[in-house]
């Protein structure tokens, strides 16, 4: 029996994950017993007995949750980016205190055991960790410089796993996940919402605003793909990680323009017709700082996957999220 | 009157800033009201009145301090890298926790204040953000990969620095220094102690320890380099960093061998003969993991400036730190 922790396992990555789990389990592992936690959790929601109402900045409660040993530990729980902006503490004391804390709770658990206890840690980690000026595409050994407070957690957060890692605490990575498209569900505060918003609005029959210039290009991939990268990250084996416990994901780069042609190839024009542009310089501001185009050879030598255009991309959302006709 | 607050103003770096502020002040600042904040200071120290025996791990400390409104503010307060390594809670507790605590006091301030307040702040950073595997030599954009607890708080540290500069906060930047050499007095618990070890100790008529291959190449700066750095950053029109405000400095790329034939050319053989190779692999391992070289372009083209050649850095030492009589 592998024990699973899933820290924001109510939120759409972890809700993906969790299905997975059920579905799959994990290769070299057993029967999983999964907990999810988080501050609440879908009505719908994938069927998982032990559901933990919680909330990690009450630091006690990640302590408490290392206490139970889990064998595997998905660190999903965040603010989205564009909250973290605006409330520059909420940020800061949900992004990086109550990872420190668990980890902290980690650590004493691998001591108590005398060493027998190391866990497997993978954190969603996120490309708001670069900052700009960048080359046409960015490789795995470019620096981070953070131009977002969730960015600049999200690189301290690495940091600390990294650390914990190194001194076999812990066997932790972080995966930098691209742009996860396109999200099910309702927008959400990130600045990057539209995104999935101009592709899932249009197939719902609803308007979408685009607040960018069509010319925006970035990196992309499905929510499948993001339960795929957390799995693969599970059971990886860390000695081909050489230290460096940050991993560029591979995705799909491409511009809106692009993202508007596919939607019409598998919708129609008249589902294009549904975007309406509506210039928002905030968004833009946020956006024109973001990674447009990625090399990710070490995480693809490594066997992760994505999508390879944006059809894919929208057609995952139809496969496996999209309640209306399908309109292919 | 600009007030100037050294934190870790009693360590060696901090005493060459305190001395080289007496001497020559700020560029564009008039009189200078130095604080110097440590655990403990030398007895033939610089004359500052205003000398503080604390400790930032009290974390009130900090924020009291910051209260006092500072103009500019070298961040300088750190446990070596050995130690750090050894003593990994009290690594986290010295060299990161402290940082943040002062920082959120100087935010206080600026609120306070109305947005008005808007200290400098120039942070000691390290090569040790770095870890291998490097190229030949390491550029601007080079990826932050720690390999030891010491650079892991650092790098966390500079984040921190970046984002509450981009909010408008502070003003900070953060300096990778290079290694100093040669640092006077006795050796200490830095795992890079003995490059300075193996020139101090022969021209003093000791005998020095050679724990790595003489093939071992480093980064080094002298102590008059590093009061330099720290003095230009203070002085500094930010707007040039672009949002990126963790700088490799320039430096100079040296063998071991090519330190030793340095020293013989300044001081004779009779000098590099007290130099004992006894092969330490504790030591060797860390410094194995060490950056050798960079092209550190940005800090350049800013006006740091750093010795081109190793008997340069000898004759600082020799100038500024040596007791005896002038081999020269």
């Amino acid at each position: 029996m592998t024990k699973v922790l899933i820290l924001g396992g109510g939120g759409m990555v972890g809700q993906k994950l969790a299905r997975k789990l059920l579905a799959e389990g994990l290769p070299g592992h057993g029967t999983l017993d999964i907990t999810l936690h988080d501050l609440g959790f879908p009505p719908d929601g994938a069927v998982i007995a032990d559901k933990r109402t919680g909330d990690l900045s009450n630091l006690a409660e990640g302590a408490a949750l290392a206490a139970e040993r889990f064998d595997v530990v998905f660190f999903l729980a965040s603010i989205v980016s564009g909250e973290a902006e605006t409330d520059f503490d909420k940020g800061w004391q949900t992004n990086l205190w109550p990872m420190w804390h668990f980890l902290e709770g980690l650590r004493a658990q691998h001591r108590a055991s005398a060493g027998a206890y190391v866990p497997r840690v993978v954190f969603t980690s996120s490309i708001a960790v670069f900052g700009g000026p960048y080359p046409d595409k960015i490789d795995d050994d470019f620096l981070q410089s953070p131009q977002t407070s969730y960015g600049a957690q999200k690189a301290a957060c690495e940091l600390m796993i990294q650390d914990f890692s190194r001194k076999g605490f812990i066997d932790g990575l972080s995966l930098r996940l691209p742009t996860i498209c396109v999200r099910p569900g309702k927008a959400n505060l990130a600045a990057s919402s539209f995104f999935s918003g101009i592709i899932r609005e249009p197939l719902n029959g609803m308007e979408a605003r685009l607040p960018v210039p069509d010319t925006v290009r970035h990196w992309h991939a499905s929510p499948r793909s993001a339960a795929g990268f957390l799995t693969h990250a599970a059971t990886l084996d860390t000695d081909h990680l050489e230290g460096r416990r940050a991993l560029n994901l591979p995705g799909l780069s491409c511009t809106v323009a692009e993202q508007i042609e596919a939607l019409r190839d598998v919708a129609g024009s008249n589902a294009v017709q549904r975007i309406r542009p509506e210039p928002d310089e905030a968004v833009m501001a946020i956006v024109s700082g973001w990674p447009r185009n990625f090399a990710p050879e070490r995480a693809t030598a490594l066997g992760f996957k994505a999508e390879s255009s944006f059809r894919e991309i929208i057609e995952v959302y139809l496969d496996e999220d999209f309640q209306g006709t399908d309109p292919r």
